[in-house]
């Protein structure tokens, strides 16, 4: 039932032709949830520059080419993401202005470039090897209108480094922490911040990293209290809570 | 090396007493961390509002009623976490005004009564079983400085059951979900808000839960973007990261 | 919103005192689930011979007196899984025709008699330690309203024993199959019927069985292709899933 | 021994040719499974209009060829799951009438299409990755002679799109949920009706899904009593499953 | 249908009252396994000199007692595993001649001295805490009638204690080696020898040991090939296998 | 020191060159291991009929050739195991009568006929996919110098095929059984035979079955106390024991 | 065979009672090691003051005190690991002069004062809750003859704690650093020092730390190339190999 | 602030342009860490032969030149671990004088020939899968300024292949252990020798060594305490810390 069957059935309520106790009786079966909920719902996802995202991963570039550019008619921002320069080029063919960000692998349309945020997110990376997951994480903070910043390659075993970068953490409303391996540096990070931590574990390592479980392990255990933890590898995720974050 | 210590050499170099070169030379050996810098972090905390904290389990109740004690006169909120009513008990003894959450397992002093969030932190748990973590975070949250409200008992299998709490969430800007078992209310409660959400896996169920993973694996591969996760029946963890969200 | 304040709004329609367009705009934000929902459920619910249940483990004796006696007055049969026999001792108190089986460590209220299942459910357990899953299965079976038979002690080590149980298995209309160790047995009792079986690891095993997941993987891959799964020592669920079963 | 064999025995005990001691002795060694026990069975399947299934996976195109041809000689249903466009185009050389159900992997071949269920099989996706899982469990319980319907892409995170399939899901006798990820729609489907639910973890996800494992959890730990749950990815066992329980 | 009535009904055939038809439909229904089968079976037991065995955890002292005076009118020994002194003492009331060991926490009664085996058992353990389950093992294959030895407390980090035991690996039909910690024993002794070796993991160590599963783990893996594995501290299963293997 | 040295110091012992306690002295630091210890295993291992085997897999079709023709000199049979066609064209050049078994993935040359075991090794498989692993058992115990005989497809959701293959089990003097998936078919071939049974998980099977686990797992805990389990897919090692075993 | 009859041997082969060749065939067939390979070996021990050392969990307090005066025999250090008090008390009665070191859950008999190690071993603890860890390496250090020092409480998430102790691990030859939780304190230990690194993972924290195995995950995957790891809690170990290399 | 900068400072302080006071105030703000500190590191690495190391893993071929170019210029020794033949290529035609070390998988080049150990660093391999790890420790030791030795192919099956190589171990200032398997090698080894033993689990194996964990597991549980253990088949790291401790 949407907005108007609604209407029309409360106007034959007000004509009489329906009387109050069957109007209850035919509303309780009604589909509620197409009172207009989902298209709200859609409009202030589309006011408020949330953008519309594509997980390239498994789909053919037709696919994303396609998606992207109906995407792009809601006039919002797109991205794509785990996008490789194959989908890259499909999607160019369809939207010219598309952008690809080759480490963080995603593909950007920027039509909106309202500042949604209040301060800025800064995305650190323990080595160079987390670069690809900790550019994602800040492409999608930048889709989402932040004011963005990065430390990168500045692990653990080399403290000093991290240390020399003690003035961006200051200035961060957000900070995310992409890690692999031991997945040590967001319990650092967080001890020298008082801002909220968003830890991404990465699956860089081999061996007993069984692909990012040790990393993920070790952040979950974080003896920092103001550390939090997306999924392996998820970049993306951590942009967008950051993003929601530094809107408040 | 404290601050007395460097201004003593620091009067020496004006004094001529020792060069501008031998001052370099010294001031790289010294442990320069002593500078202050962990008194004014000290200070940074306790103008801010952030409580002592105090986790009890595996320390005796003297143990942890001599910490109380101490820390309540820093003159800020006193939390002790995962205290049985004997802690509480010894606490009593030292600290009259201390009193205990019994639901949360806390021991609070509240001394402090500014109100540090700019919104609402609202915990929402699953199961009734869940509730000791919920209560863990709420407490956190309250002893921080927030508004908080709750909706308990409104697991993902009687959807209406949350549903109907929609308002409460909508005035939250911060959630916190404790879910046991499946560990399916993030998803669902992320996909209904714009806030972020913190999940809480909980150790509640049996047999295939293995003491939350299951929960947590679920939180951590949630289909909702703005779902970022804390250690299993970490509810401390989630209600600290949240209060300082809504302090943004 | 109950159903009340709703044809209460429905009469100010019908009377002009609100317009159709502005009932509209007050019933979208309406808690819908309120209409009622909820207490049709109920009905449906008791009218349908489901039991009141509660899971006993972790709750104190008193509380789960309490919570059967509310129950009780539903009307309907009445159950609590994981329940002691202290648990059993404080029922007994409020609610004199409550019964313990103690084997399936459940209190029992047996209200309503009515058989709601149109067959047989059977229950069989691998070894004699798996009785306890076995029982709570049956139990749940029965205070639902099902013809219930069973065959212990048939593990596939000694098939003899199981493959002389064949009639009792082909009057079943389903089958529930409890087994601990390598919990092969469901797929055995599979293969020589056409029924749907519902298998139920137990954690009965040392060693390698790891409480259980042993068991529960060789259910989950099973030859046998009539074969589901629950969790581990779950006799509670599957009795309740064979019951809806076995009333379709 | 075959019933042949069995009954010239029986007519030399008849005729005193054989004493019946004798004849105990012998049968005690015969191969008793023999005795048409086989035969009957393959009887039963082909009267009940269960089809003859290939797993193709692992199997080179030729082979599936042959055994599909074979099988299509029963007269009834032949189904080849996990199959390529390759081992299609072999099977088509041979089975002019085979269809290829591509998203579900699926070669089928519809000789018998009595209608054996009594109901609809209702087939419930997560996201659209899980589709072709839903397919399989589709495609089987259609080739089994069954009314099917779908509700794809109604995953938690968007609760709204779910409920507003509710019809669908209220006209199902047995209803299969394929889901990856954190899995929880299972349990949020299982709240929503009384029908029997059969949850299939698929291995979609990555990082912390490990393979499906995440879903597979969260589905075992379901808060709903009507769940049960196959192998990850088997879509083709929920199908069969749900045909059995459909014709009850 | 047991050999009585079965020949019952063949006396029907001869004397004409069934046809030899009607006799092959009758038999095609009957429990098949009821003719002798399970008798024979036992007899077959009885008379190898196998024991009836009892696994005593998780019983009560009362049921381990009268199940061991049945068993014990059989005739053959009698063997009660993972049995404490509360067990024995019960037992000891009913069945004076049984005898407890403590180390293998084995109650034995010893009515059939043969001795079956055609070699020598040997029982090797590699440190002192493996003992109990190597006692099992060696009490086990006393019990089945065989010559038994023993080398104790010869683990891998002191290779010299192990090789001067040589001598009495070399006169072993059948090797049992049990070990905790890493469970490298095995393997070694594996390929000291050309005797078939059976590892026993036991759940001896601490942290990474995880309860047995590193010995298990590095037991399957053993780079010796005539080494085969049982469970975590199954002693009794070693034995028994052990003993079946001496008596070819 | 080898033999001659050792003989030398001996004759100097005598000739009185040498002290007895100087030769003592000498002795101590002596690398004990030379005495022809080796040589002797050599021996042994040649003159029993053990076969010289080559681990294929990871080793390129040269080498494999080049060791093949080194063990062909010895005089014994020579096997290797997983082996590709690749493997095979480059050893047929060397060896002409080396001959590929195709099922088994293993290179073979019969050079010694000699039938080294007393009675019957039998291989039994639960489905068509763990057939290479059977084989490979099959074809080591073959080249060990074994009569055998094999049982294939008789998984236990059709245990009436199982059955009917009770002669070919009775007359095993020792049973090898490889199964993946769930792995019940040890448990239920253990229970129908007294000899001893050595089980094989496969990695057969998909999802839930990681890799061969979920089979390992249940042949760890299975009911029947006769069987003993070696590594996922280790054929070769089932077949090198049961050789030894059948040769006691 | 020992040094004696060796030297009774060779004076027959002098006298020429037995023949060299007949010589080398009897030795071939002796238990080589009893060369006195052990003696010489508990003698080197004893010699260069390694500590004889009882794990004494497990034991009952009588055993230990037995074997920790025979040990005091031998003129060593004697260590007794995770010890009670209850073990202390039996201890002391027998073995006045031992010391009980609560917090390392140790006895200790210091008989032997050399300092064997030629620099400093440092032990480092993450937090408070690590000490018995962390004491349990020092106690095994000291009474191992070296010189030791401490840092605890320095966990990485108050980073200018551990930069604060610089001076005191500039200083060490060898660094132990026991952490729970996350694990990370040795990854940031490691890059700070020269030196080599032991880590002991710790079993401290909750949850997803699952009993230390985060933390020894974190470890293993350090990207600081000095460190490795020894066993979950395994203070002793780390205190051996650390004295190891200090007497280097 | 560098050097400089704090110089200047000082400079003012001493003319009086800036008070002790101000100094003091200022110096609290400023990034301590870039007093020279990260240089002073650098040098004392390239002062004590420290190599540069590459990890190439995952790099294209001209990154990794690149690099090694980069760092010939330190003048120090130069190290590419995990490097392809492609890689090798692609470095040669930078740097003429690098060697590909084929069975390492590494790239060196070698500039300082300085010996910095004092003793010999010994690798041993299990067996020949091992090797590639092994040499990869190798390699590493060399270029850090070693002498080595190995044995190779001395698994703990053929006890006396390892025994008849003491001579080379009790040669060990430090020896390195690399096994695959069950990775009982590190313990037995460790029972030999005095000198510490660093273990490292290859992935050598297959089923159930699950890439290494079983090897990794089995080397933490080691019996022996001179073993502490790297990550699964970081031969680099074994390499690097084996090194330093030669330079005690």
């Amino acid at each position: 039932m949407d907005a108007a069957s609604l209407r029309k059935l409360l106007q034959e309520v007000r004509s009489g032709a329906v009387s109050p106790d069957e109007a209850v009786a035919r509303m309780r079966h009604m589909p509620f949830e197409d009172l207009g909920f989902a298209k709200i719902d859609h409009h202030r996802r589309v006011r408020s520059g949330m953008p519309e995202v594509i997980y390239s991963q498994g789909k053919i570039p037709d696919q994303v080419a396609k998606i992207f550019k109906r995407m792009k008619e809601q006039g919002c921002n797109v991205l794509a993401t785990r996008a490789s320069s194959a989908h890259f080029r499909a999607v160019k063919k369809l939207v010219r202005k598309a952008e690809y960000r080759e480490l963080a692998r995603a593909i950007v349309l920027q039509q909106d470039s309202t500042n949604y945020g209040k301060g800025t997110v800064v995305v650190i990376s323990a080595g160079t090897s987390d670069i690809p997951v900790a550019e994602e994480a800040l492409v999608t903070a930048e889709v989402m209108g932040n004011n963005v910043a990065h430390l990168y390659d500045v692990g653990v075993a080399g403290i000093h480094r991290l240390l020399a970068g003690r003035e961006v953490m200051d200035k961060a409303r957000v900070i995310i922490v992409c890690a692999g391996m031991e997945g040590a540096l967001p319990s650092v990070v967080g001890g020298l911040v008082m801002a909220p931590v968003i830890a991404v574990p990465t699956s860089v390592g081999y061996g007993a990293s069984f692909q990012g479980l040790a990393a993920l392990l070790g952040m979950l255990n974080s003896c920092a209290s103001n550390v939090t933890v997306v999924n392996i590898d998820n970049g993306f995720g951590a942009g967008y809570a950051a993003s929601l974050i530094n809107r408040l």
